[in-house]
């Protein structure tokens, strides 16, 4: 059958798979303190010319996004996202279980806007009962978003600008940063996310790894003792290596890029392929994840021959689902999709 | 250089990584309803002849126990545990992170006793104050103990009929577990374990695996909505094959304690070595880890040769080292060790 | 200077001070385990006609809240609220310090629908990713509601079935509850309330108490060691008395509601004088806080005549106020008011 | 029934309930905004020479120690208690539930040894595995102690120079601090007080009112947006009157140490007659908490005439008793209670 359902179907890629192997019987030490580690910390600095990062790497997507946000905030402070953002809805309340409250602006295509934040953080200090309210003490962005889609450099920049005059950081979760990164659409270089924003991470799980994100504190700005925080978090691997090693393999020979473009050259091929029959998009993605409205007796038939993303309803006939190309997609699906559809 | 300093440095056993690359770009579904999920469980509840088991593949021996405890406790409870158990000092507050206290009895060479337990749990319910303390909610034990030492079967029946005398559920961190079950001194048998306790876990971490902890719920008592705890704690892998393919092959054709083996053999003959050139032995182990009491002039000479782990100061000029044999463990290691000491 | 600012402006009503003084140097037990506990208790349960009422004395409202949410939801739940509920916005965030989502349905002048409540429910768990996300727990609503309004019966009996059909307790925040029950649109007897819910509390701090909210668990629901759950949150009073003794007095002679006949009676007569001078109404309210839309010239005005309280921007030049009576208004304040509006 | 069972078996002291009753009916405005907050602090800063001080007013003890413990307190840090101190078995877990550890030292008559102190620190430090465990973030004593000791000025200043030197803060709970400062063998003035550490409380609870506890943060370090992180805890009372009015009673013409001398002098007699009477005292307190060892038999003839409390099991024929006297305490009660001893 075949699968456009997600991005983190398939295991590793092969390169990544081989490093794992290559240096598998390696007598190396625990908890982080691997010689990969600091290989593949260099590598990533270098990679986003980020001399003053602090690059850790984490498990999974949803524990970086509970740590990071929960080590950076005061105990008062809650985040500020999108209301479509992933920490919103769709963590199972990982956030909201270490204490802090998700506070939302609204999502444009699961973007938020500066102008809209803006008002936000004015209004809430203009309120004389803020006291008596959680303090927003951080944003939260993904890139790509939730819907695929992008920021470009100006809208990062308005972002930072007011969470900069609000004092806030500014967290980017690049679950998907490879396939953003790679978009025709996308303005953004890998050297210019450091001066985006306070803190973003790379994610290996749906570009390349089995497992794994890359974050990177931008300016020597990792929370205290991060390392024991990641182990109160349950999120401390003994064999660090398990990550690093990935990473070390993603990053060497601009893998981490290459990768991604096969996904974003295929989301192309994909778009063309649902444009020339007529389908409907649900919104306009640039990006490895896209959107249709399709009929609900056409989704009937794919049933059993095409994995697809259900979305949301969108009428009593229509869906929306979600076709994902990824690193390990192939041409020849997307001509066997064609016939089905 | 010479490493015993841990059970955890290399990578995983061969045969766990080839089935990592031979499955690596089948397209399975996420979150743990892979293919290999389902066989992994079905082996271990095999293996351990518990087919009423609840099974759950966790990535890691912190995480495992900070979900299990957190879970399984009422708000108002504590968990049980020896002053020298993991949970109590080594992981960095991560059960206190949840909100429950780590209430502790008397360690013996790492070992609860069932007497002392009682007393303890009598003594509670008869302080006319009680109320105002944390309720002691279930009883954590670890086989073997950090200490390598392990419990009898009479032992474990005797604190397990304590457990449930006060209805409280026991809980097996059995991180090291394969190295329990091989040990010589070891009167429990793999189909014992589910008859003497509520919840227990097979470590894959230093059992051979990359990563993952494979928890066991003995009687279809895991915790409502576990999958939705997991994830609410972060520790939720997209990939859930990373850790069931890994126990896929571990408990395929004995896997696990074949490999557990190795460490136990070699161990024996590490006793024997250190025995033999009149070494002083902090505490009689019977399985992997083996502590001894050596002069501290003696370890600055080994500094460069072999790798050891610090226990703890002796004396003024003595300290507790503890040198510990795995799966990876090579008769050579010890013969090279021979020479040194 | 007048004061309609809010409800809890002055101290405790004579009859409520007079009782605390009355038992001042009687020596009682402490921790709620005194005389008054007891009768305070049993004229609640009467007052309700609730035998099977668990009562408990709480100081404050925000405690209250969060004490009745985070021991009844479990880990992996969330309280449901409409947007504009007091738990959602004006809590500082107490109910995620627990570790529980607050998740929101609309709010129409402040009250949940029954219907729409459903379908949020339904559509929660026909979301094939709904384990990923936060369980809707329990329901939460206040009776009268931010913005003064009042449910039916017919109101509560229908959002009280859809509770039921999903297995949630109904949670009624009755910090202002004598308010509601003496409004004469309420068509609620104080006697249907314990049927019409899992749990309520009478508040003490805004109806003639120095602090103080009754909690009755409606049918012996309280969840397991309350007591000690009080005390974990900190919310346990050495000298319980202070509560106990307050709503001896409240609840005996009627006294609850009598006094809360006053604020209703006023707050009739202060929607007469705004009616009267053409002021436009917010909203209708049936009970003692009334929101108008005053010209932001007018406001500027009465600034040192009158105090009340800012509720938000209507438009450019007019605001949102309230006025709020209480069981200490006095008839001549609204004497007095008429001059100046 | 003659009561010496502990120190908040009584009311208010009648001065602090006129100054209740003779502001009740002003109108004042809330959350701690009214005018007599303003007052009492101002005693307050003045009474303890401590122009620099943060005062705010807290309406029970757990409450505080947890509220004070878990702003001051970074995540991975954990607060250093003696192992009899109150936050360390008798809080319920308060302090577990915000996510913190408390780490012990031994209690020597209920006192922490300052060189103790250090030892385990240095020993923390000295751990090459720190990074795995909890860190110590503050220092928690109690001035008097759970056994009614004192620390003498020279023991204070010492723990404070270790805390200094590992940067940690010093808090000391209060809770009974009146009867400690008149105590003849305290050699501490209200004026060292704030010189000796970073935080501490004048407890209102057991020393003449109906609830309340003095926080003073000593050098305007109090914990960011307090107020909001008292909201979020659910200890902001609406009524702030309740406990300003109280301490504005308390700190006005040194009442609060006159009605502690009450204390003092009782115990003094207490003493006394116990001495002469031949019982044995289980340590030498200097305050208002006396511990006698007492047979059981004895014990059981005086059940119906005199409340005591019961400390501990000393052997099988004897038990460690309280007997407290407080500011309530008569002379006539000692006279009648000789008769029974």
């Amino acid at each position: 059958m075949l699968s456009f359902e997600n991005d983190y179907s398939a295991g590793a890629h092969p390169e990544v798979l081989k490093h794992l192997q290559e240096t598998n019987m390696e007598i190396l030490s625990g908890y982080g303190t691997d010689t990969y580690t600091d290989s593949a910390k260099e590598k990533i600095k270098k990679f986003f010319n980020c001399p003053e990062g602090d690059v850790y790497f984490i498990t999974g997507g949803t524990q970086t996004n509970q740590l990071i946000i929960s080590t950076m905030l005061e105990n008062y402070e809650g985040v500020v996202a999108a209301t479509t953002g992933h920490v919103s809805g769709h963590e199972a309340g990982a956030i909201e279980y270490t204490g802090h409250k998700v506070l939302t602006v609204p999502g444009h295509a699961g973007k938020m806007d500066a102008g809209e934040l803006k008002v936000f953080l004015q209004d809430f200090y203009a309120d004389g009962n803020h006291e008596h309210m959680v303090f927003p003490g951080m944003v939260y962005i993904s890139f790509p978003t939730e819907y695929g889609t992008i920021y470009s450099k100006k809208e990062l920049e308005d972002i930072y600008a007011v969470c900069r005059e609000f004092d806030m950081p500014l967290f980017i979760d690049g679950a998907r940063l490879g396939y953003g990164l790679v978009s025709s659409a996308c303005d953004i270089k890998p050297e210019d996310l450091p001066k985006l924003c306070d803190v973003f991470y790379a994610g290996g799980t749906k570009v390349g790894a089995l497992c794994g994100e890359a974050v990177v504190f931008t300016h020597n700005n990792a929370p205290g003792h991060f390392v024991t925080q990641i182990k109160q978090h349950g999120a401390l691997l003994a064999k660090g290596r398990l990550n690093s090693v990935q990473f070390d393999a993603l990053f060497t020979d601009n893998l981490y890029l290459k990768i991604s473009q096969n996904a974003i050259d295929l989301a192309e091929e994909l778009k063309k392929i649902f444009a020339e029959r007529g389908y409907k998009f649900f919104l306009d993605s640039p990006t490895n994840q896209q959107f249709f409205i399709m009929e609900n007796s056409k989704l009937e038939e794919l049933k059993d021959k095409v994995k697809y993303g259900f979305w949301e309803k969108y009428d009593e006939t229509h869906t929306v689902v979600r076709f994902a190309t990824a690193w390990y997609t192939k041409k020849e699906d997307l001509e066997e999709l064609k016939k089905y559809i």
